[in-house]
């Protein structure tokens, strides 16, 4: 298993007519499936719940984060253990006894998908339900958004060399780089960033900006939401139900954040005026 | 339910220090539920196979599209009928009496993920022992790999507004346009523009160039390996998984399409020479 996000491959280069034999750097994709042990101790179930692509690396991380996003687990003492599986691109996560596990909802929902499982409005009912939203009462100047995504390159290698990984990144609200995860899967990258959170006991993420380096999906806004993040940012276009989120869970949405601008779609009290 | 794949919203567009009011143009995100009849015409069951987050518009070549991507259905006389749902947000498939539909391998899928139901390795014998690949004997001269990118840009109006969908579009080796989709899911888009050569009895999709706005991933290569594309053509990025599942099955993979270059990963005898 290449604990390298990147391997390098051979490729011929065409420059108008011309090809030359050069070399690329590929982002790696591998799957990996997510095997949960649950019940009581004297009688241990192991269930797989989820199969993702994935980019190797902390992959700990988002096994935590996805479990956390699907609601199944609230705090970080409802995991036992996380570590690698003996099956290859596997990785167990020992429940604590008394986390209920509901499979046929899983299977329902799909888990690893795009899918909402109901129509976007019932969608919409259901997070609020379930997660409170930010409770950040602090704002943020539009300078410091305008440097995000350079704080964000700035510590990315591997996206640079293969233009083809997503990032998540967090900040706080004076624009310090807290923690950063690059994955192929743009899901990934913020269940991994958010996993990391929670299995410090960092979750709600009070005071922070939630920067991904392309679009704003409703996804993405369902997990932010889950973690409590105050502000989201992306460097991308958000989407129509993005939006009808980020309005409904009170969560500052910000698009285009690049070449010194950026549009704010909801939450505006939380960026200074001048 | 909005039939334009746009929605427009107020915002606060903020350049430098500066706040201005202006309008923004969204990408629509809807989800859409994929409701199956199946089994014999005197015991029809209907059973919801998928929910995805969609893009509204082209949801019958979408069902289609994924229907036959999943290896469910062979050619289009396995689907009596595709028509809206009488609930929101959802469209009925009728299959043909005869086609078996293993729900326990459906859920077990995920379907609509980006899983891949078991290891790297695994899953390219699976798709080897799936598709033939492709059949194309022709190649396509590198001016006219060049000339894609613009020649998409000038039939994709929504993208252009609003810089949130992903586009997927069908060229044939002299470059003509021969179709294209749009959607908020990468998925979605490719689903959609086979799904509609499918119903139209056109797969295989030999002589065809498949390009992509963003990223190629492995399962966008096997979505177009079930089609028999010869020549998969990205804007951005292949992923490793990519690159393998290309070569194993024959395809032409090309990257970074984009300013005059591009580079050949596989299949490099289907690009003209000078």
């Amino acid at each position: 298993m290449p604990a390298d996000p990147v391997q390098s491959v051979s490729v011929h280069s065409i420059h108008g007519e011309t090809a030359r034999p050069g070399t690329d750097a590929l982002a790696v994709e591998e799957p990996l499936a997510i095997l949960v042990s649950h019940g009581p101790l004297a009688d241990r179930r192991r269930t797989p719940i989820s199969i993702t692509m994935r980019t190797p690396g902390h992959d700990a991380d988002l096994a935590a984060g996805l479990l956390f996003a699907e609601g199944v687990i609230q705090s970080a003492d409802r995991i036992l253990n996380i570590e690698p599986s003996a099956m290859e691109n596997a990785v167990r996560v020992e429940l604590h006894p008394e986390v209920p596990l509901d499979l046929r909802h899983l299977d329902r929902r799909g888990f690893t998908t795009s899918s909402c499982g109901v129509c976007g409005k019932t969608t919409l009912d259901a997070i609020e339900a379930k997660c409170d939203g930010p409770r950040s009462g602090g704002s943020i100047r539009p300078a410091i958004v305008h440097s995000l995504p350079e704080r964000l390159r700035e510590s990315q290698p591997a996206f640079s060399r293969t233009g083809g990984l997503h990032a998540a990144a967090l900040f706080d609200f004076s624009g310090t780089l807290l923690g950063v995860r690059e994955d192929v899967g743009r899901h990934n990258a913020v269940d991994k960033l958010i996993g990391a959170e929670f299995r410090a006991g960092r979750v709600p993420l009070n005071d922070r900006v939630l920067l991904v380096s392309g679009r704003a999906s409703f996804e993405l806004l369902q997990k932010a939401a889950m973690a409590g993040v105050p502000v989201f940012a992306a460097i991308g276009a958000p989407s129509s139900l993005a939006v009808s989120l980020a309005n409904r869970m009170g969560i500052t949405l910000l698009g285009f954040v690049r070449d010194g601008r950026f549009n704010i779609y909801t939450g505006a009290e939380r960026i200074e005026k001048n």
